[in-house]
């Protein structure tokens, strides 16, 4: 039996503790900014209840399948690629979670859930094969409960804006829709996603530029007209509230081409012709427009780099992307942002938010430039990094060199629509706790590190992000 | 004078130093799995006393001697290629030792030192020029008592099985008469290790081949009899109880080869006509095939890789290798890993444990990694990172993304046998304080965290290892 | 109202911050050593008084620049590239950092100032928008008075020796007349910089090396020439006191040419017509040539490789360079140094002291090279890792590896001359601390502690660059 503990992810230290309790009880009622994420939008404009638990809190969160399936659970028997589960396969899905529940013990996936359950659900018991169909049953009953709908579910987390990429052909209609809702109140506005529209190397990519061209209603045949069409297609993002535009390749580099270069690429990549150096150096080249148009229309950049995406073929093939084979790169930022800031790095409005999966960037290369660059600032931990004592490595090896204004304040970036709560909580107690070590080292007063706290969790993601 | 203290290396914090002492407590008593290391089996199958202090406790340990060496002592001062050294050259090595204890303040091997001596030899003065004399006596006398023979250690120390690398070539008959010895109920085990045979570039590549086409009775003359040849020796070492193969190359990339590639190379590599290049990619192919050959024979592969083997040509010369002047090379294991595991990964029974000098891939390649596929285990702490800290970032960088289950479990790596229970000790007790601070700050109930630390001391190293 | 915490920067822990209370008090009385930094010795030559506060602490000081660039102040609102600034002008410039202040919080920066405001001018109030005139009058009252010229401060802050960094083509007129000047007893010497004469891609490069031969009196138009310049100057710096020359350059690879090789590009590059990639190759040529020199002449070589200087180029035309646009590069040494070591790496008497601003070759490269060659040290933290959590990490990485004799001893590294007091009792509360942690873990004795942190302040920093 349990419920999470008040004093969770707190330090140990009884002085300290004492501290971070006062702090965190003061942002714990704040509302939460989300400044980047991929929940589904439609989620909140059908506002249809959730099917079953394991739906809701397995399947589609590849944090969670991706250590049952190192545990030796195929994907298959997770619910993967499946649609709606019967619920007998629900139930056995929940039941695949509870059994292997200590695999879970001492990561953030576990801290996550538990908080979920507990304070949605109201569920008390450790996971385990014994605990398992009463669990189901328990968060089944409620998820069929009007209270536990979306929209009261958006309304209870207390989220005030709730951000999520979009592909730059959506028609963003369901935006739309909430936002002309009249029984709606909340915020969800898209952020601007093109990766694969500026990668040639990406399959279908002839495909995808001529669907960006029909979105736009710009022949993308040319070079001049695939620019054309990515900007209007950011003006359209912007006239329907996003106010960033998000970039995720294997690396980091905006080396820009010539034109002429650039438009022979395109020309050759549209053929089938492009090498795979030319595809690189297009990307690369694409990347620096994509912050010369963030300084021209406003848009907040974002990048998440560094990843070696499907990482198992097979599985791949199989299931697709996003199952939680994506593995991290090494990365540099020193050189490879170098041609975007001497062009851009003080031109008024630019945010450029640096996320990373290699934490040896943060002292190394990141705070630096964001202790330089006014347009640059550090992303929040990321991803696999999104967890406590590496939010605690986040903040000592950045907060040296730069404080708290140049980092992004907390992004929960996830797909894990009830977990938005248990994450944000997480960081603020987390930050709360590094305050509280600064305090009592004598190298903050507490009346600003309360002060820093609560901007770190409103203000801060608010000016980066231009919410 | 001095007693190890018994909460040495737990955290200073009382509440998480209570929770230490108990779990540490509840391992205390476990027997030692040794599943990788380099202790010679002749040893105990000889069973003779050991000749005196320096020998067992300088001379042949690089950890030692290497800071001396930064000290300004010379190799051959350490007795260092000297074979057994006289009485007054032995004493002169430890007094040696003695004078510059003070260099040692914060390493493990300090650490160890002290705990030997203490727990061992009784020892309970601070070494020093002072007490070099009467320390070198203490231990010469209890040297030459039975009880302090290998084989009485190895009993005292509580060793359950341990496993010895051994070179592919070697026909195992210590390991044979050890096992058919009735006077001896231990377990020692070879482990495959074929790195020179795999590296066209060591010298006398040609001769190695040609040994092991002896060894396997095979005609190692072409490509597919150099490949039946180790295919064969493995199986040798299989029907000797080995469980593992260990690999340590300069990096740890895993390209495969089209089959008359690599036979192409081999030829040229046995002509002497290989370019660096070609050798490069040979070793790279083959690394790949011994992935193939473990999933086909079952032996548990290990990864050592990433170092700058005799960084300092003149002193290996002189004094050959493993002297302690191996300088760790950055490394990366996310694309270098990917052809095998792309083939492998998810490969029923694949087991491939992946070690590193290079702490800044735990967090970034190793763990992620370690958390999808089944066959990918994260090692504990190498060499240099097998210290106190060191360890405590271990746990903190990879335990968030894959907790325990994912983890190699305690490898010693050591061949200073007397030194074997005092880095299990280590561990534990580092495992313990880690559990601690969980416990502590809510991550964890007590009762998870024991049965965590008891698994980490027999039950994981055993199924990882398949012991 | 405040005055800085006697227990600051001490572990948080009640027993850990006993024992460093009882470690640092021991050190806090002894002299500063300062073995490498920036100040203008012509401060005290001159012993003029100090203009105005900002012209102290703000303006020069790129630590402080840098930061406030970042928050949207312009360079050519903080006085840079402008001179003595006009009273208005320089309290405006004091008002800009006093608003503010707060984006400094968790910065040593902040550290800095206020210990130097408070321990050296008395100031007791936060800075803030509504004591910058306050603040600026009182300390600016203190500069006017005798007891604040430099002279009398380097007394107050009880300074033995001060180490900065010339031109090879200096004439060191100044350090003789400190030297001869029988009103002062302190001891200002120089360090060696000849970056700029060995990178044939600096501007001006023939330029340089004319004025280099016309400051040796030697003929620069032949390479041979050229190297009896850089040897002639060496001498000569060494009999105006020098101890060490310092040499930082993008990566730290010392691979040698022949010298004929080494002839022709020298040749080549004095007219214009050598390439990038043999600009580079003379570069890293050069590097081991210094460490053949050191070897000869007896100079401590220290290496701050690893920066992209002038990160920005278009602030870089208009103000210069050190204004805070140099960002950290990614680097590695293990081959990088190898051709040196392999040369030198066990020369009696060459000290290769090794700083950097990549962390992670800390545990990675530098200790386990300085725990093999006797000549091989790892400097302390530099720069952005000169900080309060940074200096934890730097111990914690290196001791375990090499205690702590292999390591450089505390190296200020400014040109803030009131800063100094404040970087070394910073230093000696983090070290102090660090050993407090190893005290309570029963890791060191504390009388061995106590020891430690007195050699690191005096004996250390002495030994290793010979003062």
């Amino acid at each position: 039996m349990f419920n999470v503990h008040p004093d969770r992810l707190f330090p140990a230290d009884a002085n300290q503790r004492g501290i971070a309790r006062r702090l965190h009880g003061a942002t714990a009622g704040l509302p939460l900014v989300c400044p980047h994420g991929h929940v589904e939008p439609r989620l909140l404009a059908d506002n249809q209840p959730f099917s079953d638990p394991a739906s809701l809190l397995v399947t589609p969160d590849h944090y969670v399948t991706r250590l049952l399936h190192a545990d030796g659970v195929a994907l298959e028997d997770l619910g993967i690629g499946q649609g709606r589960l019967p619920e007998a396969a629900a139930r056995a899905v929940w039941r695949r979670l509870c059994e292997r529940w200590a695999i879970f013990a001492a990561t953030p996936v576990r801290w996550w859930l538990e908080a979920e359950l507990n304070e949605i659900f109201g569920v008390t018991s450790r996971l385990s094969a014994e605990t398992a169909d009463a669990t189901f049953d328990q968060v089944a009953t409620h998820l069929a409960d009007e209270a536990f709908r979306p929209r009261a579910l958006y309304e209870r987390f207390n989220i005030s804006v709730l951000t999520t990429t979009a592909d730059p052909c959506d028609d963003l209609a369901v935006y739309s829709a909430l936002d002309s809702d009249p029984s709606w109140s909340g915020r969800v506005i898209p952020a601007f996603r093109p990766d694969r529209y500026l990668e040639p190397s990406q399959p279908e990519w002839n495909h995808s530029i001529r669907r960006l061209g029909e979105a736009a209603d710009v022949d993308t045949g040319s070079y001049r007209g695939y620019i054309e069409a990515l900007e209007s297609r950011r003006r359209y993002f912007l006239s329907h509230g996003a106010t960033s535009a998000d970039h995720s390749h294997p690396d980091a580099r905006t080396d820009p081409l010539g034109d002429s270069e650039a438009d022979r690429i395109f020309r050759s990549a549209l053929a089938g012709d492009a090498t795979q150096a030319e595809a690189i150096a297009f990307r690369r080249h694409m990347l620096f427009e994509m912050a010369r148009m963030s300084c021209d229309d406003g848009l907040v950049m974002t990048l998440h780099c560094g990843v070696r995406r499907d990482h198992h073929p097979p599985s791949a093939a199989h299931f697709g992307s996003d199952i939680g084979a994506d593995i991290p790169l090494q990365i540099e930022f020193t050189d490879a942002l170098r041609p975007v800031l001497e062009r851009f790095g003080i031109h008024p409005g630019f945010h450029l938010v640096v996320f990373t999966l290699d934490e040896t960037v943060w002292s190394r290369e990141l705070a630096p430039m964001a202790g330089f660059y006014p347009s640059v600032y550090v992303g929040v931990p990321w991803w696999f990094l999104d967890a406590p004592d590496a939010i605690g490595r986040f903040r000592a090896a950045v907060s040296e060199t730069v404080g708290f204004t140049r980092t992004s304040g907390f992004v929960d970036d996830t797909r894990a629509f009830c977990s938005i709560p248990a994450r944000h909580d997480m960081a603020r107690r987390l930050d709360a706790g590094f305050l509280a070590r600064l305090v009592s080292e004598h190298r903050l007063d507490e009346d600003e590190a309360a002060a820093i706290a609560a901007d770190l969790v409103i203000g801060q993601p608010a000016r980066v992000f231009k919410l």
